[in-house]
C-alpha cells in the first residue's frame, strides 16, 4: 500500500513538474542578469527529481498516519502552488507574479513541514531539503527581480 | 478545524485555477471550430467556482476521517493535473497534449471519487459534479481535436 501511495504522490509531483519541461528556460531567461549564486541549468531538474522522491515518500508516510489532516491539506496546497510557478515565471515571464507565487509556496512548504513532522518525524525531515531549495529558488527570483527591474516592470505581452 | 482545512484545500484549488486567469482563451481559441455542445466562455469560471467549493468541502471532510490515505493521495494527484491542463491547452495551444492531461485528470477524479466515497459518502458525492464536468471538458477537448486536425497536428512554436 505504501508504494501505491508513493506512486500517486509521485504522479502529483510529476504533474506539477511537467510544467518545467513544457515551459523551459529560453532566450528570455538567458538574457536576464542572474545573481552570483545561480546554479547551472542542469542542477534544477536533478534537484527536483531528488525532491520529488523525498516529497512522495513524505506524502505516502503521512497518508498512512492518523490525524494527518493538516499534513495532507498542506501537501495538496504546496503541490498546486509548485505547479503554478513555472508557467508564471517562464510561461508569462512575469518576475513579480512569480515572486508572489514562490512566497506563498515557501509558506505552504514550511507549514507542510511542521504538519508532517507532527504526524511522522521522517516525513517532516524529508521536507527539509525541499524548504531549503524553495528558499534558494525564492532568493533567485528576488535576485532576478532586483537585477532586472525593467524586465520585472514590463513583462512581455501575454501570447494570445 | 474543518474551515481551516477547507481554506487550505480551497487555496490549492485557487492555485490550480489561477492558470485559468493567466492563460485565458484568446484569439487562437476563438478561431477554432468548436463542438456544438461548447458552453459560452462565462460558464467555465462560474462552474469552476462551484466545483472548487465542492472539492474543498470534500477534501476537508476526508482529511478528518481515518483511513483517508487513498482519498488524500488522489486529491493531491487530481489538483496537480487540474492545474496542468490550462497551461498546456491555452498556454502551449497543444490540443493533443491537453487531451492526454485531461484523460489522466479524468481517471484521477474517478479514483478520487471512489476513494472519498469509501471514507465519507458526502465527500464522494461532492466529487460527482466534478467528474461530470471533467467528462464534458474532455469531450470538448476531443471535439476540438476532431474539428481542427491541422491545429492539433501543428501547435504554434513554443514562445521562447
Amino acid at each position: 500500500m505504501f508504494w501505491v501511495l508513493f506512486c500517486l504522490f509521485l504522479g502529483a509531483c510529476l504533474g506539477a513538474g511537467a510544467t518545467g519541461g513544457l515551459f523551459p528556460p529560453g532566450p528570455w531567461y538567458r538574457s536576464l542578469q542572474k545573481p552570483w549564486f545561480t546554479p547551472p541549468d542542469w542542477v534544477f531538474p536533478v534537484t527536483w527529481f531528488v525532491l520529488y522522491f523525498c516529497m512522495s515518500v513524505a506524502g505516502a508516510r503521512a497518508a498512512l498516519t492518523e490525524g494527518n489532516h493538516y499534513a495532507m491539506a498542506f501537501w495538496a496546497l504546496q503541490i498546486a502552488l509548485n505547479g503554478l510557478w513555472t508557467p508564471v515565471f517562464f510561461g508569462l515571464k512575469d518576475i513579480r507574479m512569480g515572486m508572489a507565487v514562490i512566497v506563498l509556496l515557501w509558506v505552504s512548504v514550511l507549514c507542510g513541514l511542521v504538519a508532517l513532522w507532527q504526524v511522522d518525524v521522517l516525513a517532516g525531515v524529508l521536507f527539509v531539503p525541499y524548504l531549503i531549495w524553495v528558499s534558494i529558488a525564492a532568493a533567485l527570483n528576488a535576485g532576478v527581480w532586483r537585477l532586472n527591474p525593467d524586465a520585472a516592470r514590463n513583462p512581455p505581452p501575454r501570447p494570445s
